[in-house]
């Protein structure tokens, strides 16, 4: 079901500080950088291998990365899981009893179709699946 | 100087419960199985695309990851990123500023050779590289 992980999701209160490490140090190369209105994040896509490294900054107090970080800091918001076809993958997690946030999929970033997983069915990680749009690269 | 995400480490009280879901639902194959005990811990390691999702149970009360588990329960205890040269990105972090736990290597799962970034110095995220053993596959 699962192909590879997709990215990281990492909260960040300042981009460019977490930039300074993540494109610094880590020498990792700019992917995408997006605003998503409906999460409200802004988000800078950083590859590593098959995947990236999403750093979020929320960019409303009430966005879920916001409570996160309000309430735990700076860390790992969540883990995307590539997926070939996102509606089979959440109709077999249904079938198998596992929580969903998400019934159906969502737009992410770059025009993914997205679901979340509840953490209380993956031992506390926040998972989510992605399905790539069409014909997109990577 | 980071070539993949190599690891997710899952910190879960139970292993077998855990592999209800990520050898169950998510489907994912069984690559390795060890106790590490100078980190005090039993994993088992499943392949997702390049990486592994490595879920770890603590075997004595002290380790790092009880600690984890008894502070923030299950979920994402750290990420590995694979280097080529561990030794040379060790310099090069220091050099950077970056705050490290391990100042040389120490041996991991199959033989790796790894080292721990503090998560001071990486928004929240404990960060470790690996260096394969020469000649391993994967």
């Amino acid at each position: 079901m699962l192909t590879r992980i997709d990215h990281l999701g990492i909260a960040a209160p300042d981009l460019d500080e977490a930039l300074g490490l993540y494109g610094g140090a880590f020498a990792l190369v700019t992917h995408h950088r997006e605003i998503l209105e409906d999460q409200g994040v802004e988000a800078v896509a950083r590859q590593v291998g098959e995947s990236t490294i999403e750093l979020l900054r929320p960019i409303r107090d009430d966005s879920p990365v916001a409570c996160f970080l309000a309430e735990r800091g700076p860390g790992i918001h969540h883990v995307a899981y590539r997926v070939d076809d996102i509606q089979a993958a959440l109709t077999e997690l249904r079938e198998a009893g596992v929580r969903l946030i998400d019934q159906t999929p969502r737009i992410g970033l770059a025009g993914t179709r997205i679901a979340f997983v509840h953490p209380r069915s993956t031992f506390g990680v926040l998972s989510e699946l992605e399905q790539r749009p069409e014909g997109a690269e990577g």
